[in-house]
């Protein structure tokens, strides 16, 4: 039997310390390919490039790893590995980050590693997106690593329906302090925004775009509850938005 | 009692000819404020500005409205609307549009129009994106205008949960050949790339994203079912992304 195919990317750009975690655990795994941002993505969410052309260059980066960068989005990472580099081969997984910074509750939803993850997901490639409460530059992934090793074989095995994502996010704890996986749903919170306003060199205002993430619940099957606990939270995730409540809710207008 | 407050938004950019459609229906239900992009911003998906300031600069377009022109995002429009100039104010209603083109099944990940809406939604702000199945840059919006004045009035007298999302697609088709509104769930769909592959002046090769909607379902209790049967789709929507399903087939994994 063929070694499985994995797609790695991510969207904090091939150069960062979170994706060559990342590849060192898909490796061992099966054959790799990494297609990822030549630039920082964060923030991207679900972007895409439609108004200009992109690139895709070969990188020698990561050793006997065939590896491109590219400048679009995070999902057009994803696109183009689809569509162009692998077009006829079967991508077996698709791993994303290990992202700088937490994906947990709402940030999904902003997230460039989670968004490849998903559009991976969208044509049936179970797909996993991983990352540590850590935006440090340099942060430590040993523990993202060993968790990685424990999900990703899971994946691989699993006889389920394709197209799983998975949501993982690693609490900033020394491996050894982390208490093993919760499988648990999105916990609500948000950004609470407080823009840096300011002036340039040519006296015209601008504003620039901070805040701090502010966890509204911490029921304990949430991610909020899995991280602060020292438990990896993995949220199994989808791209159906319906509300399905909202429909109940609103059915006897139709036909309006 | 003083009129509702409503902004307007859309990712066609401020110039487009269905964000002038929306105010001009928007206006009759209260105070309209509108915050859009300086340019188009199609397929920006819930991206966020973050390495770079952003400006916000009014603009003179709409008669006796007050209206601003953004060089972010349209999530980032919705956060400047709500933390910079509407700050100490209730914003009763959100609506995103008159989007040029379908933002129906999968589009809504991809739709800045969407993703607009869904921001105010997460603050707790009804919030409806209308999207036309029509790309054309001078499309007719005199049926979009009908039924947004059905909506528009609906979710402002809305005494339940805060924070509605409505994803409403409306039909090319005359306003007497719409049968009238269904409240339905996202149907199962997707694009089929086919990146246009040249050479620049340069003589490097780059990729252009392009590629056709593919319809994978067309049960009755979807949108694709509802527009291509001549109804306005209405899919109440959801920034919560668990797949609770998941939670159940992988719980036995939990404390790995």
């Amino acid at each position: 039997m063929s070694k499985p195919l994995i797609l790695v990317t991510n969207d904090d750009g091939i150069e960062s310390k979170g994706i060559s975690s990342l590849i060192e655990v898909a490796k061992q795994y099966g054959e790799v390919i990494v297609v990822a941002p030549d630039s920082p993505q964060s923030g991207q969410g679900h972007a895409i490039t439609l108004t200009s052309p992109i690139r895709l260059r070969p990188r020698e980066i990561f050793k006997d790893i065939e590896a491109y960068e590219c400048n679009g989005t995070p999902v057009d990472c994803v696109k183009l590995a689809k569509n162009i580099l692998l077009k006829n081969r079967t991508i077996d997984l698709c791993v994303s980050g290990v992202n700088h910074g937490s994906n947990a509750s709402l940030n999904i939803i902003y997230s460039g590693t989670m968004s490849a993850a998903m559009e991976a997901s969208i044509d049936g490639i179970n797909a996993i997106g991983f990352s540590l409460l850590d935006y440090a530059k340099n942060a430590d992934f040993e523990a993202s690593k060993i968790f990685a090793e424990r999900l990703i074989p899971i994946m691989l095995d699993f006889k389920g329906t394709k197209g799983q994502l998975w949501n993982v996010n690693i609490p900033k704890l020394p491996a050894d302090e982390i208490k093993g996986v919760k499988f648990c749903k999105q916990g609500i919170g948000g950004w609470k925004e407080d823009f840096k306003i300011a002036e340039d060199p040519r006296g015209e205002k601008y504003y620039w775009l901070a805040g701090s993430f502010v966890k509204n619940e911490n029921a304990s099957d949430t991610d909020l509850w899995a991280l602060d606990n020292g438990y990896v939270s993995v949220v199994p995730s989808q791209h159906d938005l319906t509300d399905y409540n909202g429909i109940k809710t609103f059915s006897y207008l139709n036909e309006l």
